[in-house]
């Protein structure tokens, strides 16, 4: 069985963040999975690396060297076909929380959210996409998110995290311009996971229907459905987990 | 003469980023026009007070501080019809130059776009647009720019200053979602300005046909124009120097 039938028979995936809620159940769903195989597990710390075919290794996302020494590790083995991205933050202690009002706003919350959603990805992207394939389709996705749209904004609020998400849907965009130039088969994307019960979303869920609530399980498997189904013309935007487009 | 006929016949003006090149002809022209009552002209350095109605104030957008302290004593004058920022950075020197390819992003670079263009005029956001005016059209208005249109990207490249505008746009939205919120006759929008002969844009505009590269006069003109014209149903989108809606 294989969600993954429109990349090559033998896929070589690596997922950064892979400790994390989502990153998590990609990787049990990505083991389990024919079309898979190997698995570059990359997290600051605590990737699970008791799963078959599955190599952890060490990356932080707000050093550029340990990226670069990453990708060094990863590019001895077979090129990649999907690169995915699951780490960020929304909110962190007591004192890092979303700002409910412009009154909250500060620069160091800013900074913060734009160097782990927005920098740290893109970093990512400069060391991993030379390490694509180059001759079938390929897929460098991140997770973004619907809040990260600026047409859909209608509520207000969390205005360090849209803006950080905002500047990742930017960034994506112009690396698949970049990268597509070369390799016309690629795709850069960015995946909106449904609201998800995961560490990141849990002081913001009390309201969420409990049928809209996914566990990290079902979110992954509806991702990587999606990333599926991208083809290179979806290059550059943002799709949410049931494979719907998301403005910018 | 005047190009603000929609805002009140006294209005009082802010603008900051006033040593910039349009910074500094908004300056000249909002002293000549008939319906402006007094301005208040905020640069790091070297605004130009000798202009009737103008007092000049100092402001370092990088320092939350010195933004609270130019606001509260904007705060003992009239409230506020117009706030205006100006400032921005797309290069510094020969060490930040926009990116022309991936391989140039660095950490460093793109956090300082991301503090000068985006997070330093949200900040300002957070303290003037409580000193607007409660009830006529009132407008905050920051230079954004084309090439921060995720949905017009088409050439890649510049990935720092395009991220930094786009976090930009969608802060401005959130700002014209809150304010808008208690106070339905203001505006919040972002301004591409068009091509411009200013220090920021120099090394960029060898190609630029001479017909379509502006003077800063001329773009601060425009840019008064569109202003006057913008009302609460524009607030949270962004518009060029002719009055057209730029898509995010």
């Amino acid at each position: 069985m294989s969600l993954l039938t429109s990349f090559s028979a033998d896929c070589n995936v690596a997922v950064i963040g892979a400790s994390g809620g989502i990153g998590e159940a990609m990787l049990r769903l990505l083991s389990d999975d024919s079309r898979v195989a190997s698995i570059h597990a990359l997290a600051r710390s605590g990737a699970d690396g008791s799963l078959p075919k599955v190599s952890t290794g060490s990356i932080d996302l707000s050093d550029e060297g340990s990226i670069a020494t990453a990708a060094q590790l990863a590019a001895k083995n077979d090129a990649l076909d999907l690169v995915i991205v699951t780490s960020g933050i929304l909110w962190e202690g007591e004192d890092l929380r979303p700002e409910k009002s412009m009154r909250e706003l500060d620069l160091q919350r800013l900074m913060q959210l734009f160097a782990v959603n927005a920098a740290g990805p893109a970093l990512v992207a400069k060391h991993f996409l030379p390490l694509l394939r180059k001759n079938s389709k390929t897929l460098f996705a991140s997770l973004s998110a619907r809040v990260g749209s600026i047409s859909d904004n209608r509520l207000g609020g969390w205005y360090s995290y849209r803006a950080s998400k905002a500047a990742l849907n930017m960034l994506l965009k112009t690396f698949a311009i970049e990268h597509g130039r070369q390799w016309p088969d690629s795709v850069v994307a960015g995946l909106h996971p449904g609201t998800v019960d995961t560490a990141l979303s849990q002081p913001y869920t009390s309201r969420t229907p409990k049928e809209t609530l996914f566990s990290p399980a079902t979110s992954a498997r509806h991702l990587l459905k999606v990333m599926n189904q991208l083809s290179p013309e979806d290059s550059g935007g943002v799709f949410a987990w049931d494979g719907s487009r998301i403005q910018y």
